[in-house]
């Protein structure tokens, strides 16, 4: 499968070619980006600092991994940087040769992807719609027990927004380990979850040999552009990704800013503000709307079905689109139809413009029985 | 191997480290960067366009390939761009799924390192030094006619700065497209050439289907932390190494920057004024070292072999970065010994200032007979 053949939100140039609006006028509900703005005095110590593109990056990325080591509390030896978490997946897909992996679905497609251009067989473990797409663990570890190499959990998962309790990630953890299975486990949404503590693994990582975390500054930081992603595991586990990685593939930039977005509590600060208090209200506004059903979430980011009849998600993105807004249609996810799609969480204002336009429009067309 | 483990230039963090300098004052001579300084306005074209980094890069990069389009006149199908062209190489190695490849040696490191991470056989073909490191075509095309399903070629070479003509380039094609085999011809250092259009082989990939050309922003404007490479070559082969691409790859500054860079119309003729006149005027300065043999060269940087009895290149490294002057030692290439060494070529005053240093260093040190 070709990289452009891949579904993902956020392609907002396409949207200003096809559309002809700047990128600036659109509101992109498709990419599930931190809306805060950028924090102050960011173009200032980029400006100042620019002469950083004319050097190499650090190969080993020191400062970066030290930064990290800092606001993680695991030696840099247990951290490894990449080109966004995606870089990171794949080269975990490369570096652990594996034949048969198990991945819950839906969930981020280049998982997939990942694997099955090395050749690995990848089954998908079916997320209910009847369950609100919960993961069903007892399941999952039977399934698990039937040859699999390794597991890949997202969580919260994308796109489905479900979080899974610590409780629950070690148990299958830890019978992978007992196994032999490697866990790949995605954290780049575990920042907006509200009680981190109850469902982050990183407190968990030390106990266990077969545990690669995932992590990115894409999503919590709102810097996709960047590029820059990081991951932790036992150092033996990450060897074997160093093995592969090709040299410099985090820009000087993106090593640059890392650290210095690590400090920005007032950043991270108001960003935890905002998603525990605009979740709930924007969850709120969407459920009004009686065209929908709404998936409760704990990520930035809302799964909705639509329940009009005869029409879809398609020509509902065609109409926002029209107006400069953009969804993530959802039906390319494996086990979700042409009446899915997920929503970014933003700021109140457009929150609000966008439940008043699904409202509006939804309104001229009758609802399924 | 471990990607720490590949010896590159440019590590300057390392030097900074060891010996307690800053960044800028540091003289790398180990990486070979254009050091015309970075063209006005960039950084208020960057500061301007920051939020860029709030969006996903276009995944088909069109703006980017569009001006690449522009600057080498083949269409967007034939372009395809990376994190580097180290990306590129990688890709290419895993792309083509290859069993056996010959490279001639000493060259860029990497090129051996991306095929034997891939399981590939790579045969090194002897560039001798008696013969000044230039390639034997005529043995070469009959090597390569021992069952090689491809060649890498980097046309000036790195490290040894030997330039082959756009003739001797088509010839050995011409000949790898007959029995089947892929060129790869690293070109990342071809705009310091004298003559380009004598070398240059963009002008001839419509005839050769087997044909990858790699280039890069890196060497010729100066941007090593940028990450930015770009390949080209017939569409059909090109889509191979899209079928693998990671998505993303080139972060969004990078991807703002480089169609902007190749508009510095004024920066682009100061960096081939400046090669054009330092490159001469270095090679006669270094020649007057009675202890070193200089190797000429078509590239930004200079090959040099110490003369000097019983004291090799780690010791000369050592004294030089002392006093904050960076070497390349060039002992960890096929084929060369800890005698032989690396310099870029930078500005006149660096130039004149290291020629002098060395002087009196090697002055106090017996020739060799």
């Amino acid at each position: 499968m070709n990289n452009s053949e891949v579904i993902h939100g956020g392609d907002v140039e396409r949207v200003c070619r096809e559309y002809g609006f700047s990128p600036a006028e659109v509101l992109d509900y498709s990419a599930n980006i931190n809306p805060v703005p950028l924090p102050k005095g960011m173009r200032k110590y980029l400006a100042t600092n620019l002469d950083t593109i004319t050097r190499y990056p650090d190969r080993d990325y020191h400062q970066l991994r030290n930064a990290l080591s800092h606001y993680t509390g695991y030696a840099p030896e247990w951290i490894m940087v990449g080109n966004g978490a995606t870089e990171l997946i794949y080269l975990a897909a490369r570096a652990f040769e594996l034949d048969k992996v198990l991945i819950p679905a839906p969930s981020f497609a280049d998982f997939t992807r990942a694997f099955t251009t090395q050749g690995c067989k990848v089954d998908l473990f079916p997320l209910k719609e009847e369950a609100g797409f919960r993961l069903d663990v007892e399941n999952f570890i039977t399934a698990m027990g039937k040859g699999y190499e390794a597991v890949v959990l997202c969580n919260p998962n994308n796109p489905t927004g479900q979080l899974l309790s610590k409780t629950e990630i070690s148990e299958i953890v830890s019978q992978a380990k007992q196994q032999g299975t490697i866990v790949i486990l995605d954290e780049t949404f575990i920042e907006f979850v509200d009680d981190i503590s109850q469902a982050c693994m990183l407190g968990e990582l030390g106990k266990f040999s077969n545990l690669l975390i995932l992590r990115a500054f894409t999503k919590f930081f709102g810097v996709p552009g960047l590029r820059l992603g990081y991951c932790l595991a036992n150092p033996e586990l990450l060897h074997k990704l160093r093995a592969l990685q090709e040299p410099w593939s985090v820009n000087a930039l993106a090593s640059l800013l890392g650290p210095w977005l690590l400090e920005q509590h007032e950043y991270i600060a108001k960003t935890r503000q905002w998603i525990t208090s605009e979740r709930p209200f924007f969850l709120a506004c969407l459920k009004e709307v009686e065209h929908l059903k709404v998936y409760d979430c704990q990520a930035n980011f809302v799964l909705c079905k639509l329940l009009t009849k005869g029409w879809n998600v398609k020509a509902l993105q065609k109409s926002l689109e029209g107006i400069g807004i953009m969804i993530r249609d959802a039906s390319s996810f494996p086990y979700l139809d042409e009446k899915f799609f997920r929503l970014a969480i933003k700021d109140r204002a457009s929150n609000l413009q966008l439940a008043g336009e699904l409202d509006e429009i939804l309104a001229l067309y009758e609802i399924e029985e």
